[in-house]
C-alpha cells in the first residue's frame, strides 16, 4: 500500500485512481485549474461530472490550490494533463516531487521541434527541475483505454513504457489490478507515437462512415466497412513508418499500443464523431463547431504531423509520396479542403 | 476486354463479377453443384439468393453442367469457391483451362499435412493436371472486402498475391476499376495465412460482445471496447508469429491482409454473430445451432491450427507459451469449454 497522487482529473486520469485504490492505495485526486467544478462535484458526492459515474468514496479529490498538500509524500504520482498541460506539470508539479519518485502519464501527443519529432515523456523529463530530471525517467501508460469503460472495472490491457525497467516494474507492480492489466515496453518512442497518431488516424477510418450516411445509407445498413478497413491498414502502415521516423519499433504499430488503441478510437469517441461530420462534407468550420469545444487532439497532432512532414521532406529523409493518409487528412482537417482519398498511393502505390 | 469465367456463386465469386462486368468484359458465372438455386434464380430474374441483390443483366449465368462451354475461350477464370472446393476445383476446372490462363481465386484457407501448413493456392496448384500445373501459377485476392459492399461498388481495396509477377500485373489489368482497388503482393504465404485466420480471431474479438449481453449491457451502451481491442491487438501479433511460421513475411499481418481483413470482418459477418454467442456463454452446440447452417470458416482454420500447434511444439518450433489466443480460442470453440481469456499470456506475457 502506497499514496498515490493523481494530477489532472480529467476522464482518464479519473478513471485510472479506480485500480488505484482497488488495490488498496491511498489516492489523492488533484484537479488542474481546467478542472474546479469536477474537484468540486466530487468532494460533494462522488460523482464525476464528465464520467457521468460515481467514483469510488475512497479517493481524495483536491483542488489545484493543494496541489503541496496533495503531492505530500506521495509515493507515485500520476499526470493526467492534457498535452499542453505537460509544461504546466513540469513547472508546477515538477519542483514537489522527492528525487527518484516514480512518475508515470497518460498525456498523448508529439512535438515537432523543427528538427526532429519528440515524444511527451522526453518533453516533460526536458523540463523538470534539474534535481528532479537527475532522478526521475518518466513513464507513461498508452494502448486501448476508454476511461468509461476502465472506471467500469470493464477487462483493460495497457502498456506501460519508459527508459528505466526497473521504474517501469515498481510502477506496474503498485498498478496492475485483475482488471487493469499491465504490460512493459522500453520503445517509448514507438508507444508514444502510436498513442499520438492514432486520434488523427481514428478520424480519417470515420470519414467511411460519413460518406456513407451522405450517399444515403442508413446507419446499420450495407455501410462502407470496405472503405473503412482498408483506411485502418494504410493507418497502421503509416504509423510504422511515422515510428520509424521518430526512432522507435517499427512493429510497436502492430501490437496494444498501435492496432489495439486504434481500433478502441474507432469504437469510441468524439474523433470519431468529428470524423463523421468531415466525411458527410460539412464544411471544417461546422464540423468543429459540432463538436461543442471539445478538444480534437486529432487537429493537434495532424498540424505537428504538417510540420514534421515538411520538414522530413526538406531534408530528404522522407519521400513526397510517403504518409498519403496523413497528408489527406490534413488537407481535410487543417485546410478544409474537400475529401479525395489517395487510395492509388496507399500501401506503396498501386500501380507499382 | 476479354472473356472471365467466374466459378463458385457464393456471395464473394457473385460480387466479383460487377467489377468485370464494369470493365467491359463479357462475364460468364458458374455455379458448383451447391450454387443451383442461386444460378437458377439469376437465370430468371439477376436476383442473387444470399447477396440478396440484384446484379447488373450483363453476367451470364451456367449452371455447372454446362461448366465445359462456360470455360470455353476464357481469357481468365477466377475461383470462388469453398474451400473444400479447391480440390474438386483443379479436378474439374482444371483440365479444361488452356495452359498459360491466368487463374485467381478468393477462397480462403489453410491445411496442415502433417509436417507443415500449406496455403490454398499451393494446394490447388499441387492438385491441377501436369499439363496446367507447368505453365499457371495460381494467385489469390485477399483483404477487406464485404461482398455485399463490393457488388454495390463500395470502395474496396484488395491484395492480389501469387508468385509470378507478371502473371499478376496481367490479372490487376483485368479486374481493377475505379472502385476496386488492386495492390499486388509476392508474399503468398503471408496474405493467404492472414486471411485464413482472420475469420477464428475476429470470433474471439466478438466474445467481448457477447460477454458484455451476458453481464447485462445492453448494444450501444458502455462496452467493452476495451478487451475486444486488446484482443484485436493480440490477434495481429499472433497472425504475425504464424505467418512467419508458414515462411511468409510477418509485417503482411500490419497491412491490407491482415489488420484491413480482421477490422473487416468484426464489423461485418457471421463470425462475429457466431464468437458473440460463445462469449454470452452459450453452449458450443447451442451456438453452433443458432448459425442456422451457415459455414463456420473459424472452426475450420482453428481445427487446423490445433492440429499443426501440436505438431510444430512437438518439433520444438513453437514454444508452449506462444498463441495463447488461438489456443484458447481452438477451447472454447472445438472443445466447448468456457472463456477464460488469458491475457496474461498476451503480448509475450503480463509479467515479463
Amino acid at each position: 500500500m502506497a499514496v498515490i497522487t493523481v494530477v489532472g482529473a480529467g476522464m482518464m486520469g479519473s478513471a485510472l485512481c479506480v485500480p488505484l485504490v482497488d488495490r488498496g492505495h491511498e489516492v489523492r485526486l488533484v484537479g488542474t485549474p481546467l478542472d474546479r467544478e469536477i474537484i468540486a462535484r466530487l468532494a460533494e458526492d462522488h460523482h464525476h461530472l464528465t464520467l457521468r459515474y460515481d467514483l469510488p468514496r475512497a479517493i481524495r479529490p483536491f483542488q489545484v490550490d493543494s496541489l503541496a498538500g496533495a503531492l505530500e509524500g506521495a509515493d507515485a504520482v500520476a499526470l493526467g494533463v492534457s498535452s499542453p498541460g505537460v509544461r504546466w506539470a513540469a513547472k508546477n508539479v515538477g519542483p514537489l516531487l522527492r528525487p527518484g519518485t516514480p512518475l508515470f502519464s497518460i498525456t498523448k501527443g508529439l512535438e515537432w521541434d523543427g528538427e526532429r519529432l519528440r515524444v511527451l515523456p522526453d518533453v516533460l523529463a526536458g523540463e523538470l527541475p534539474r534535481a528532479q530530471r537527475d532522478s526521475i525517467a518518466p513513464a507513461a501508460i498508452a494502448g486501448p483505454c476508454i476511461a468509461g469503460e476502465l472506471a467500469r472495472r470493464v477487462l483493460t490491457c495497457v502498456v506501460l513504457t519508459g527508459r528505466d525497467r526497473q521504474s517501469l516494474r515498481t510502477i506496474a507492480d503498485l498498478v496492475r489490478t485483475d482488471y487493469y492489466r499491465i504490460f512493459l515496453s522500453e520503445d517509448v518512442e514507438g508507444v508514444e507515437t502510436c498513442a499520438a497518431l492514432k486520434n488523427a488516424f481514428a478520424m480519417g477510418v470515420a470519414f467511411g462512415t460519413g460518406l456513407h450516411e451522405r450517399m444515403g445509407g442508413a446507419h446499420g445498413s450495407v455501410a462502407m466497412h470496405n472503405y473503412e478497413s482498408a483506411v485502418m491498414a494504410e493507418a497502421i502502415v503509416e504509423m510504422m513508418r511515422v515510428v520509424e521516423l521518430v526512432g522507435g519499433r517499427p512493429l510497436t504499430a502492430a501490437g496494444l499500443a498501435g492496432v489495439g488503441d486504434l481500433d478502441v478510437t474507432n469504437n469510441g469517441g468524439r474523433t470519431g464523431r468529428f470524423g463523421k461530420w468531415l466525411g458527410l462534407g460539412l464544411p471544417l468550420p461546422e464540423a468543429i463547431k459540432k463538436m461543442e469545444g471539445a478538444t480534437l487532439e486529432c487537429l493537434e497532432v495532424l498540424a505537428v504531423m504538417r510540420d514534421a512532414i515538411a520538414g522530413l521532406e526538406a531534408r530528404g529523409v522522407l519521400g513526397v509520396h510517403e504518409l498519403p493518409l496523413l497528408r489527406e487528412m490534413a488537407r481535410v482537417a487543417l485546410d478544409g479542403k474537400s475529401l479525395e482519398m489517395p487510395f492509388d498511393a496507399f500501401f506503396g502505390g498501386e500501380h507499382t
